[in-house]
Formats: structure tokens, sequence, C-alpha cells
């Protein structure tokens, strides 16, 4: 395809093309990532990861290639300007950027990467299953390993753990991290403390029940539709870690896990990835099929599955509305359970193990452990061997409790295992963005929270698409939050939300 | 990949590595187009339909580069020798077949057809559904007419119909079509006649039931278990055109449909693709993850699904151990029907509308009807507009049968939404070929009605992996038939066991 167009065509024409090369691939493999966590069958992973491998080093390749080289560098150039869009722009920004670190990378280093975290993914669902820390250690080994190489060949600007930070949240560093959390932790822990010794426990008894899965899945449906997610652009599917997946605007898919002694786990897990769905399905079509199409950041992509989940989805209004809908599904269940006692009940704050499961206001401490141990692995040169050990200390220490097993504790989440390091601190740094941009949705939909106790969840959805998802990449975070908000990013909304959220449920005065 | 190691590698390393390439980028798009088929969200069609455009024209590049032509002609060359396994010779000569073929068609010529048989297939899913045959028809005369144009380039040899035979059936010509087909004729449409006039019909009844999908599903699971399917290695889906897709030899996926009030459609449908999915898992792993790791030709291919969907399917012994399993399922349905019966009643010969529902004999009709109009298409110009009124023609003169309308006529085959015109043949050759293989199984295998009879299905499945399956590309349809059967393919084998088959089931001196 290049090569053929090179001969004739503008710089900018070949760019666009070349570009939409590249994501035209991505596309693809996110077609072969997704098939892989939902039920690809396991004796074809081996020669699957082959296969990703062989594509990804083309993309790789191809990004770095000569022919890229040159035409950013004639792009950059003022010749062409007049031809450029906005989008251009922009795009020859980010391309530029992801040139310069991925020139850094030999090819052979990138592919045997992209084989072993492919790999690992499967392995690590399984080690997670049996508890199997030790199973899984040679390849977090490797995985950590090849990180540290990557670091040391990207170059370390501040600490090596901000080259991976960079990827995410980009801007986003080490210190301003240590900050944020220690401003969190400022608040949030005496706010713990308090609703431990004083508060007014809730009941969660009715959550305890059987809940059948086919029941949870109509929920589920039921909700997606009611958030407005476009199910002829998706699907809902199964895995074992909820994801969901921006192939292209035009095919968004969630996945979810039902257990049937938890109504919550796959109630809100489902809430959280359509929160993700909504900002992909909701890009300004002009951006399909450039790589602009898509979420700005992670800590941006997590502030809209967090404020759908946990601002909107465990809010008293959401379940005035929706109680009623839910007891449809489990009628002996929740027999006799008012939406007060309901909102109550999901709220409980409690020292608990699994990240995915735990309370908004506990969540930011499971986060910061993972911050903590990721500081260490890269700044502190972490060995491997010691993570479940460090893992369960940190547990002790800050939440007073220990996984029994490493299924529910070092090997409980999937991001390490897909070489994501650095990923964790979007989850706080999302629910910030969140708390931040509630604020303002207040004050310009003034009907909000009574659109909401009555089912009208549209207004909010279109109200992020306008501030948020229609930009795609088009807007850094910074300039996403600012536009929004008038200010940077500050922690104090998170806090003031959470004092007034959790001081009412627990009744303390 | 192949520019790096181009520089030090030896030929015969670096054309395995380009032909690796080419295949594992095959399975990926294999990936894809399973994912099309199953159930991708529509609105996200157009543009995967891009993205699988531009990965098949890299393909196609690789597969005509420079290198590739440079690579052959130094291996070729009686050099290189010394270094070639029978593999490589084999994949030489394959690739050179390839070569030749695809350096006559234009790169954009070819990346155009992709896109638009990628999406013409999600358009036909739609138009079948509305039996709408003017609402596809754009597509169809579009993708006619790039055949034709295709045909011009490749070159003409014999009759142009001939040149697509060629992919499927390599070596086999309408020539030889018209011969077999006419012998078919010539001693099938005889049975047929006495059959209709003079046969004891049997009672069909039982199978008009109402059969519960969940049930259907459960029992298809169950057949594949019995057939040797690896589940590990495989899965079970559904879509509206049942197919089989090798992936790998580790992953192998069958999809069916379930019919609520048609049992057999999903329970022959099950067996058929399993005879496929038998014939990818057990290729010889050695040649897993080269282009020789599949099926040799269509027609192989398909004596492999109808040996195991009628030959052991529909036989007599099959369901004298299965159907007590299949009462379990449906007791009231089947209550008080004995083996002899439920033979019968399945093998009842009737002129029929849908092909893939069509009994064994009446089943090469449909075939030759499809022959045919194919053979006019190529062979004489017919306009595409004409389609749905010679279809209607055809089925009124071979069968005594009118379509009411074009989803159950015209519309209701998969194979010309995708460009695979030619495909058809290959179900008689394949009824042929499977015919004229069981009767030498049935010699090398004294027990082998008395081990179905009994559940026993593993013996035939090694004896056919052992003449068949394993050998994967290495071997032409002519060789195969040829070592197994120890003569070249001919159409008397199949008569003869049609005729002993149904003159015993119609009662007939």
């Amino acid at each position: 395809m290049s090569e053929n167009a090179a001969t004739k065509d503008s710089a900018i024409v070949r760019f666009r093309a070349l570009t939409t090369q590249i994501k035209h691939y991505e596309e693809l493999l996110g077609v072969v990532y997704w098939d892989m966590r939902t039920g690809a069958p396991r004796k074809g992973i081996a020669q699957r990861s082959e296969a990703v491998g062989t594509l990804s080093s083309e993309m790789f390749r191809l990004s770095t290639s000569a022919e890229m080289g040159e035409l950013l560098d004639e792009l950059d150039g003022a010749g062409a300007d007049g031809e450029l869009t906005d989008v251009d722009r922009k795009l020859i920004k980010e391309t530029r950027k992801e040139y310069e670190r991925n020139l850094k990378i030999p090819p052979e280093l990138y592919r045997e990467y992209v084989v072993l975290t492919s790999q690992a993914e499967t392995e690590w669902e399984e080690a997670k299953a049996k508890s199997d820390f030790k199973g899984f250690l040679p390849y977090l080994k490797q995985i950590i390993d090849y990180n540290r190489r990557f670091i040391a060949l990207w170059g370390v600007k501040g600490t090596p753990y901000d080259t991976l930070l960079d990827m995410y949240e980009p801007g986003t560093t080490t210190a301003d991290l240590d900050r944020l959390f220690g401003e969190l932790r400022h608040r949030l822990v005496p706010l713990a403390a308090d609703i431990a010794q004083r508060g007014d426990k809730p009941d969660t008894a009715f959550l305890q029940g059987k809940f059948d899965k086919a029941a949870q899945k109509r929920f589920s449906l039921y909700t997606l539709g009611q958030m407005g997610y476009d199910f002829e652009a998706g699907r809902l599917d199964e895995s074992v870690h909820p994801f969901a997946t921006g192939l292209s605007t035009g095919d968004v898919r969630i996945t979810t896990r039902y257990l049937e002694d938890d109504l919550t786990s796959a109630l809100f897990g489902t809430i959280h990835e359509c929160g993700h769905a909504l900002y992909e399905q909701n890009v300004d079509p002009k951006l399909n099929g450039t790589p602009l199409c898509g979420g700005t950041s992670m800590g941006i992509h997590e502030s809209q599955s967090r404020l759908w989940e946990n601002m909107i989805g465990r809010s008293r209004g959401f379940w005035e509305r929706y109680l009623p809908e839910l007891k449809k599904e489990f009628p002996a269940q929740l027999e006799g359970i008012e939406a007060e006692a309901f909102y109550r009940g999901i709220n409980v704050v409690e020292p608990s193990l699994i990240r995915i499961e735990a309370d908004e206001l506990t969540y930011n401490l499971h986060i910061m452990i993972r911050y903590e141990i990721e500081k260490m692995l890269f700044n502190e040169d972490l060995e491997p061997e010691r993570l479940e050990e460090v893992w369960n200390a940190k547990y002790k220490e800050a939440l007073g409790i220990e996984p029994s097993n490493a299924g529910e504790g070092v090997l409980q989440d999937v991001h390490w295992s897909g070489g994501m390091f650095g990923y964790f601190p979007s989850y706080s740094l999302g629910n910030m963005y969140a708390a931040q941009m509630l604020k303002t949705a207040e004050r310009e939909l003034p009907t909000l929270f009574e659109d909401i106790a009555a089912g009208r969840l549209l207004p909010l959805k279109e109200w992020l698409t306008e501030k948020v998802y229609r930009h795609g990449k088009m807007l850094e975070p910074g300039e996403i939050i600012e536009r929004i908000t008038g200010e940077p990013l500050r922690s104090d909304y998170l806090c003031d939300y959470l004092e007034e959220k959790y001081k009412a449920i627990y009744r303390l005065g």
C-alpha cells in the first residue's frame, strides 16, 4: 500500500494512508485479543501468539520506518501547512511522539515482548484460577525485565517509573502522584477510620443471596440500554477479567463476569465498562479509522467508567428508579428492601481484598498499594520473587486484612500479565477527574439528579459526549479538565464528594 | 521481518519466514472473518471491511513481491536442494503456483474485491432474511464482474469456468464435471423416479415436533465429543450459515444453526462441520504455521464432512447406538420410535428447496443446478439480473418445485456473496470421494459398522487421520484417492452406495 502510493501522492496523503494502515492493523489485533480473552481454544494460543507477534512487529516496523521518519520531517516543515486540517496537525504531533519512542526499541525485542505478553494473559488466567503465584512468576519476571530494559532504552526523565506513567497519563509524574495520593490519604484515611469507629453500618444481608446468572445478564443488558449503549455498535460477553474494547466507533465491546453469590459484581462491572464504551462509541465519526479515534488517556477513560459506575450507578436517585426493575428479576432476594436501604447497602465501606469489588472509599487504597509496589519494582529494583510477600504485607498494613492465596491477592488483576505497569494510578486519577467534572455537570445540568431518579440518563451522556467523548484524542487530559472546569486536576473535589456521601450514609454528624 | 532477515539468512530460511508471515496474517484474518459471521456488531462492519482489505492487500503484496519471486527462482535452482525437506519442496511448488496466479492481478483490484466481498457477506445475511434479491443484486453483479475480470487476467484454459474450478479442485475441468455429473444423472434420476413411484415412503411425522434449542445444543456437543472433536482445540457457535474454520491445528471452530421446528438441521449440520474440523485438527503438527497446514482441496474437504454426515451420521448402525441418547433430550417427541423407523425417517427422499437440508440422493441435483448456473454465468455471460428467474426455472425442471421467495431460493447459500464461484461442485465430488474411500475403509476395518453401532467412532477417525487428515496439503486430491483406493475418482461407488441404501429403505426389490 504505502509503497505504491509513495510515488505519486503528497506527503500528507501518504502520511494519512500510512497511519490508517497502522490503525487498521491495531483494529484487527483488537478483535484477536478480544477473542483470546472471551473463549479462544487454549491449544491454539501459542500459535496465535506467534501470529499476533508477527502483525504487531509489522505495525511496529511501519511506525518506525524510514518512510515514516521522512514523512514526519517533511510535514513538520512549514511547506505543507496550508493543506493540513486540525486533525492532521494533531495526528502528526502524536505520531511523532510515538515514532521517537518506538525508534529506541530494537524490533526483535519488541516482537519477543508481544509474543510473551500475548501468551502470558492466558497463563495468568490459569494461574489465577489455581492461585499459583510460583507458576506465573517466570512470566512476570520476564515481563518486568523487558519493561526495565524499555525504560533504559527510552531514557529516564525524573524517575524510571515516570517513563511508564507517561504512556497512560501523558505529563503525569511520580511527584504529581505522590502529592495527589498524599492529599487523598490525608483526608480519606481519617474518614474511613471515623466510619469504622462511629458509623451506623448499613445492612447488607440482602446482598448475600443466590442470584441466577441468566437474570443478572438480563438486568445487565437492560442497564446498558438505559445508559444509551448502542447494541448495534457493540456486544456484551463474559470474561474472567471484565473489560471494554473499542475497535472502531461502530464496534465497542464489553465483557462482564457473573457471580451467582454476588449481585454487585456484574451489576457495577457492567456499568463501569459501559462508561468506557460510551466514550469510545461517541468519538466524532470524522476521527474513525485514524489513530486519534479513542480515549485521550487512561485517566480520562477511567473517569468515565468510574463516574458512571459510582457517582451515577451507586447514587440514591439511580436506585429510586431502578430498584423496582431489579426486583422484577430478584423478587424473593430483595423483598421488602427500599431504595434507601439498597443505596446504603451497596455503599457499605469495608476493607476488602478484591479491587474491582471494593467500595468507592477504600478503592483508592487498593490503587495506592499497586502504585507503591510498581514504584518499588522500577525505582527501587524490588525482586519479582518478593511480589506476593510485599503485596500481602501492604494489604495488612493499609487495610488490615491479608489474602489467603494469590488468586485473591497478587494475581487478581490482569494488568501486569499484559505488561501494563503504570496503568493503575489511572483509576484514582479517574476518580478525581470524575468528581471534578461532576461538579460542573451539576451546575450546567440543574436537573441532573432529578433526571437520574426519573430514569433519564441520556442528558448526562449527551453532556459528556459534548465535553469529553467526541474529542477522542484531539485534546490532552489536562485540556479536557481545564476546558470543562476552568482549573487543573485537584484532589479535593473527590474528597468533598466522598465525605458528603459517606457521612450521610453512615449518619455521621 | 522479511526485510531484516534478508541480509544474513539462506534462501530457504528467508522463504520459510516469508511464507510463515503470510500464513500468520491468514490466521488472524480467519479470526476476524469468524467474528464477522458469529456476532460482530453491524455498525462496525464497513470499517472492519476496510481493515480486512488492508491486511489482505498486504498478504497479497507479500505473495507477489519481488523478494518472493527472487526466493522462488533461487530455490527452484538445484543449488539449495540438499538443505530442503519434503515439506520445503511442496511449499515451494504450491507457493510458486499461487505466485504466478496472483502476479496477474493488479493489487488495487484485489483490495477492492476483498473489501467488497467482506462487506457483501453481511449484506447477504440481511438480504436473505428479507428475501430481497434486488437489494443484494448490486453486490452480486460487482462480485461476478470482478470474477470475470480475474478470469481474463489469469487466462482461459479450456473454458473460463475451468479457471475458477482449478482454485477449489486443482486439475478438475468442466469436461470432467460434465462427465461425472452426467453419470450421476444417468443412474440417480431413474432411482429417484423409482422411489417416487413405487417406494414405500418412510414415516416422518416424528420429525415435525418442537425441539428445544438448548437440548439440541446439548446433543450437538455430545455428538462432537463422540466423534473425537477436541474441545480444547475448538468451539461450537451459531451462525446463519454453518461453517467450520481451521485457524491452526489448535483452533478449529464449528458453527451450527438450531431450528426449533427442525431437529435434523442442527443435528446433521453439526456432524457435517465436525467432519471438516476433524480434518483440520488432525493435520500433522509439523505442518502447523505453514501454508500447507489445512485441507488439500475443497472436494477432499467435503468428502470428510459428507462421509461423516451421511455415510456415518445417517447410517442404520449409528442410530442403533445414539437414538436412545437423543431420546433422553426429546422423550416426548420420539416416544415409541425405533432405530429402524428413525433411520428410515431421516433418510426420506424428497424434492426440497434448501440444499443444506436435502437428502443424500437429491442433494446432487441441488449441486448440478448451481454448477449449471455458474457455467452459464462464466461461459455464456448470463446476466446476474436473471439469476433468480433462472434459479427458479431450474428447480422447477429438476426437482418439480419452485421457491416462493429468494431467501429459500437464489439467496440461500453464502458462497456467492464471498465470491466463491466454482466451489459448489466440490460437494458432489466430496460425495464421490467419500463413497470410494468408504469402500476401502470397509475392507481395511472389517468391524467398521459393528464399531459404529457400538458407539466406537474413533477407529474410523484414526483411519482417516492416517489416510487423509495428517497429510494436510502435502498430497494432491488425486494422489490421496489413488493411494487409498488404487484408482482415480469414479462416480459408480457413490451410485452403488445410494442405490443399495435407498432400495432397502424404500423396499424396492
